[in-house]
C-alpha cells in the first residue's frame, strides 16, 4: 500500500554497482520511492554496513529475493542481478504482476540458442525473450511506452549502438565494415574480487580483453541487423581504462560517399531531435568519458577522412548510469508515460 | 526583473573548478536560478565551449566582471575568484547592494596584518573583515542567517574544523597539541597550469607541501582560540593525493581524560545533532573520501589510544563541494532562511 | 678526452622525459659514459634541481647547447628536442664529427613537403633527410650497423609498426584495411604544461585526440607503403589513457586467407627470431601495456576472426622505453656494433 | 653445485608481489643466479603464466616448498612468505644450512609474547627470535656482516626508522612525543584478491586503516626503545593512497631545542655518511614517493617549526624495493661483505 501517492520501487541487486546508482539516482525522483532494497548475499543486513557512502540516506535493511514478498511491497522491480540469476527470478515477478526493468543481459536477445552460444548457460523460455522490450530509449523509446517488461541494454551496447544507428539507417555506412574498438572503466567488471580487479593489476595498466567474444556482440549484431535489413557482422574489442567510471566507442566504418564531418553532425541532431540525452557534439569536436560522468548523456562526435573513405565516429557515456541504472529510469519513465528526462537531470561531475 | 519568482543568482569566476562546481549544484536547486555566469578571462564565449560537460545545459556566454551589470542581473553574487580579487570585488558588490558569498579567502581573517603575512598581499580594509560571516555552517550558522555578507571557509578547514571544535568545546583535547595532518586531491589547487599539477608528476606520486606555511592555518588558528578561549597554535600539513576530489583531515590531540570510541562518537552526534550534512560514524568506523564524493557530507570518525592518551579524529570531505560550492549554497540557504539542505540533496557518487 | 675508454655521450633536451629516461637507462650501460647533459631552457642549473629523482645520482649542471663545446665533450649525442629544434641543430652536430641519434621527428620523413605537411615548420634540407637512418631497429637493424645518424622513430610508430609489417610483408593482410586504435599514457605529451596534461582534467578520463591528424601517421605509412611495395594510407586515432606510461596500437586489418592466432604467432616468431625485445606472445594471449613498463620490450598478441576474416593485433610497448630513449640505445648499440642489447636488460617493473 | 660461481639463490613466496620483485632486481646482480623459485599454490606452473612480464626473462617452472630439495639447489633463501609460514619454514631451512633473508614479520619482535599479541598467531621459538637479526641496514648494518639469519624489517618500519632515528639518537626530539602518520601504495596489500584492494574502491577514494593497530609498531616501538634507553610508544596510523607503490611516512615530535631545518639536515647527513641509500634532502626540500619509485633509496626531508616546537619529519621510500626486496638484498650483500650497493644501482623510475 502506497501512502505517498509515489511509483515503488524494488531493487534486486542492491549491493551491486548498478543496484546502488539506482539508489543514488532515485533519491532525487519526484514520482517514484524506493520501498526494498534486496541482496540475495546481504539480506538482514543494513545497506549502508558495505556502503557507507549511504550512511543515513537509506536506513534500510536489506530484503531477501522473494517474488511473493516483492509483490506486495512494489509496483516495479529493477533487476540489478548476474546474468543467469535474472533468466529465473523476472518470470515469477512478471507472473505477480509486477513491473520490470531488468538490468541483466538476460533477455536481451530474442533468439534463446544465440544466448545459449554466448552466456554458456541455458535460455529463458522463448516467451519472455519475446515479451521483453530491448529498451535502448532513445531508438525504441516508442516500443517502451505502455510495455510492463524492459531488458536494459548493455552498457557497451548503448555507447555502440547510439553511435552507429543514424549513420546505418541512413546507409551512410557500409553495414560489412564497422569495427568497434570500445574502452571501458573498472567498475563496469561488478564489485566481485578478482585479480582482474585488483587495483594493483589496473592501476597503471592498459589491456584489452575478450577481443570478438563479449556478450555484448550479439545485441549490437541483432539490433544493427533490424536496423540495417541486412545481416551485420562487427569486429569487436572490449579494453579496460584505469579508470572507474565511462565508457568510449571509437566505432570505424567505411562510407558510401564523401560525407564530412558537418553532414554527420547534421543527420545524427535530425535522428535524435527531441531527445536530450543524446548530445551531438560540434564537427570537430570529439567528447570525453568525463564530460558525461555521473550523469545519463551520450556524447557523440565524428571525424571523417577523404584519404580513407571512412568515419571516426566516438560515442561516450557513464557505464553505470546511462549504460545501466539511468536508462533503466529512462525506460521506467517512458513505460509510465512520463518525460523521459524526469529525476535525471544530474549534471555531469567536473572534474 | 525575475519572472520566475526564484533568487537570480551570479557567479563570478565561472571558469574556475568552484564555479563550475556552483553550475552543477544550483541547476537543481528548486529556490536559485542563476542569471549571469562571469569570467574576467574568457568573457564573451560561450562556458560549454571551456566546460562541454556543460554542453546543452548551459546555453550562455560569459559574462564580464562589472558590479553594476551584476547588480542588474541578480541578487546573490558567489565569487570564485582568486585571493586579492575578492578583496577589490566584493565591496564593490555590497555597495550595490548585492549579497555575496565569498569563496577567496580574502574576508577569513578578522586581523588584516595576519592577513597581509599569510597572503603575501595587501589586506581588505578592516570594516569588511569585521562584516563578514565566517560561514562555518554546522557551528556558526546562527550568525549566518539574515546575514548579507559570507566568507566561505577553506576547504582545509572545513574539514578540520568540524573534526576538532566539538572536541575542544568540551575540553576533552589538550589546545596545545593539535597537530593536522591534511591531504586533499588535486583539483583543490585549481585550473591553473602549473608542474605542480602535470598529470605525469602527480599520477602514481604522494607528497607533501607548504608544511606549517598554508594559507589556510590562520583561519583555522583564529577559530580554534575563540572556541577554546585560550591561544591556539596547530601544526598543520598538506598533502598532495593523486586524486581529483577529496580532502581528509587525520589529526591528533593529546586527551584530557580517558575518552573512548564511543564517547567521542556520542558528544559529536550532540554537537551535530540536527545538521544532517555532519554524519559521525559508529564508533570503530573511519570513514573515506570517496564515501562523500560529488556530495555535502562531512563525515567523521574517531580512534582513541589508551596506550599513548591521544584521540586520532579522521574528518573527510568533497573539496569541492563541502569545502566550497556545497557550502556556500548551504550558506546562502542560511541566509534566506530556508532549509539549509534545501537544493543539496546529493547522494555521494560511488564508486 | 676520455679516460675510462667508455663512448661519451651528451643527451641535448636533459629536462624532458625522454632526456631524463635517457639518463636513466644509461646509469648502467657498460660501455657509455654521460659526459654532458644539456639544456637550452636551464642551463647552468643543477639537474637534479628539477629532477630530485637523480640527486646523489647524477651530480652535474646543465651544459647550454652549443655544437662546438659538445663535440669537445662527447663522442655520441642524443638529441631529444621538440620538433623543428633538432631540424636546425643536427647538422651542425654531424659537421662537427659526433654521431647522432635524434629522439624528435625532424628527419623521420624522406619527403620534405610531407614533412612541412604534419608537422607545420619548415624541412631540414633534403640531404640530412636521405642520410638519416630510420632507426626501427628490428626492421632495419642491418641499416643501422655503421650509420653516424639515426631517427629514431615516434613512439606510436614502434609499437605500431612492429605489429603490422611480419604480416603486411608476408601479404596476409590486406594493405589498404589498416585501422590503428591507439592508447597512451600521458607521458608522451612531455613535461610541457598545458590544460590537455592537468592532472584534474586527465584523471578519470579518456580522450581521443588528433583523429587523421596525428604526425606520426606519415611516417607509418611510408614505412608501410615501403615494406608492401603499394601505397599505403591508414585510418589512425590516438587516444590519452589516464597512466603515464605505455602505449597500445590494438589494429585492424582483412585478412588475405584464413589463417588463425597459431599462425600469427609462428609467423612472428620466425619473422622476429634472434631480436630479444619483440615478444610474440602465446595464441590466445594478448599482452597488457604494464607487462613492458620501464622496459624496452614491445609484446605483440593477435586475435583472429573466422566471421569477419579480420585479425585483430595488440602491440604494447612503453612509450618512453622502447618508444623513445631505449629504443636510442638500441640504436646507438647497433651503430657500434655491440648487441642491440647492450646496457638494456631492464625487467618490466611490476607492479 | 654451482658452476657459475655465483651465489644460489631460492625465492620462496615467488608468486606475491616481493617475490616477483626479487626477481627483478636479481637479474641484473653480477654474483647472484636465481636457482629455484618456489611457490606453494602454483607448483608446476610456468611463472610467466601468472606473471606475463617475465615472458623470456624467467623460463622456469615453480618449484614446490621442500626444505631439502632447496638445500640442494640454493645456498641463500629469501622466504617473502605471509607472516605464520615462515614461523614454520624458516627453521628447517637454517637447519639445512642455508642462509635465510626472512621477508615476513615473523622473526621481527625478540618477544614471543608481543609478537602473538600483534600477529594473532603463535610466536616462533625463542631461540630462533634471538638468533634473527633486524635487517635495518643502514643501522644495524654492522650486525649483520657475516649474519646467516635476517629478519627484514617491515616496509612502514623501513620508512618511520630511518626518518626518526638520528634526531631520536642525538636527544632532539621527545621519546614520548612520536606521531607517525605513515601513507602507503595499495601494493603493500599484497596480491591476494578482497575489496580492500578492489579498483572501483580504491581508485579515487583515500582511506585510513588499522590505527594503532598495525602490526608494525611494535618493531618500530622495539628499535626506538633500543635507540632511545626509554621506552617508547608511538602513535601509528596507517592511510591507503590510490597509487600502486609508495610510503610516505610524515612525523612529528616535539623539539628538545631550537634546531632549525639545516640542523636536521646536518645531523642526518653527518649519522648517515657513506650509505648512499639514504638521502638526506637540503634543507626546505621535502622528498615525494615518485623521486625513488623502483629503486633502493629512502628520501628524507625536514621541516621545524618554532612557534610549535615541533619537527616535521617526512621520510619515503618504494615499499616493495626499499620496503621489501631491495633491502633484503642489501642485507644479502652485507652478509657476504660485499658492498651493499651491489645489483642495486637502480635509478628511480621518474615520470
Amino acid at each position: 500500500m502506497t501512502v505517498t501517492g509515489k511509483l515503488r520501487a524494488a531493487i534486486v541487486g542492491s549491493t551491486g554497482y548498478g543496484g546502488v546508482e539506482l539508489i543514488r539516482l532515485l533519491q532525487n525522483h519526484p514520482d517514484i520511492e524506493i520501498t526494498s532494497v534486496i541482496s540475495s548475499s546481504s539480506a538482514g543486513a543494513p545497506i549502508e554496513e558495505g556502503f557507507p557512502h549511504l550512511t543515513g540516506i537509506v536506513q534500510r535493511n536489506l530484503d531477501g529475493v522473494d517474488a511473493a514478498e516483492i509483490a506486495g511491497r512494489a509496483d516495479v522491480v529493477f533487476t540489478a542481478t548476474p546474468s543467469g540469476v535474472s533468466a529465473k527470478l523476472v518470470p515469477q515477478l512478471l507472473e505477480a504482476g509486477l513491473k520490470v526493468v531488468d538490468l541483466s543481459g538476460d533477455f536481451r536477445l530474442k533468439d534463446g540458442a544465440e544466448y545459449e552460444q554466448w552466456y554458456k548457460h541455458p535460455a529463458p523460455s522463448d516467451s519472455y525473450l519475446q515479451q521483453a522490450v530491448y529498451g535502448l530509449c532513445e531508438v525504441f523509446g516508442e516500443r517502451t511506452a505502455g510495455a510492463d517488461f524492459i531488458s536494459n541494454p548493455g552498457c557497451y551496447s548503448t555507447a555502440s549502438l547510439l553511435g552507429l544507428i543514424p549513420a546505418l539507417q541512413a546507409g551512410w555506412i557500409k553495414h560489412d565494415s564497422i569495427i568497434i574498438d570500445a574502452k571501458s572503466g573498472v567498475s563496469g567488471a561488478g564489485r566481485g574480487t578478482s585479480l582482474m580487479v585488483h587495483y594493483s593489476e589496473i592501476n597503471e595498466n592498459f589491456k584489452a580483453y575478450k577481443v570478438n567474444k563479449h556478450q555484448h556482440i550479439p545485441e549490437i549484431e541483432q539490433t544493427l541487423t533490424e536496423i540495417s535489413g541486412e545481416k551485420v557482422t562487427v569486429t569487436f574489442t572490449t579494453h579496460l581504462v584505469p579508470m572507474t567510471r565511462g565508457i568510449m566507442s571509437t566505432m570505424y566504418a567505411g562510407m558510401n560517399g564523401g560525407y564530412n564531418e558537418q553532414d554527420f553532425v547534421n543527420l545524427y541532431r535530425k535522428y535524435y531531435a527531441g531527445r536530450p540525452f543524446v548530445r551531438v557534439r560540434d564537427a570537430g569536436v570529439l567528447p570525453a568519458t568525463k564530460e558525461v560522468s555521473g550523469s545519463n548523456y551520450c556524447d557523440i562526435g565524428f571525424a571523417t577522412d577523404a584519404r580513407t573513405g571512412r568515419v571516426t565516429i566516438v560515442s561516450v557515456i557513464d557505464n553505470i548510469v546511462k549504460g545501466a541504472a539511468g536508462q533503466a529510469i529512462q525506460n521506467l519513465n517512458l513505460m509510465m508515460g512520463w518525460e523521459e528526462t524526469r529525476g535525471l537531470g544530474y549534471t555531469p561531475v567536473y572534474p
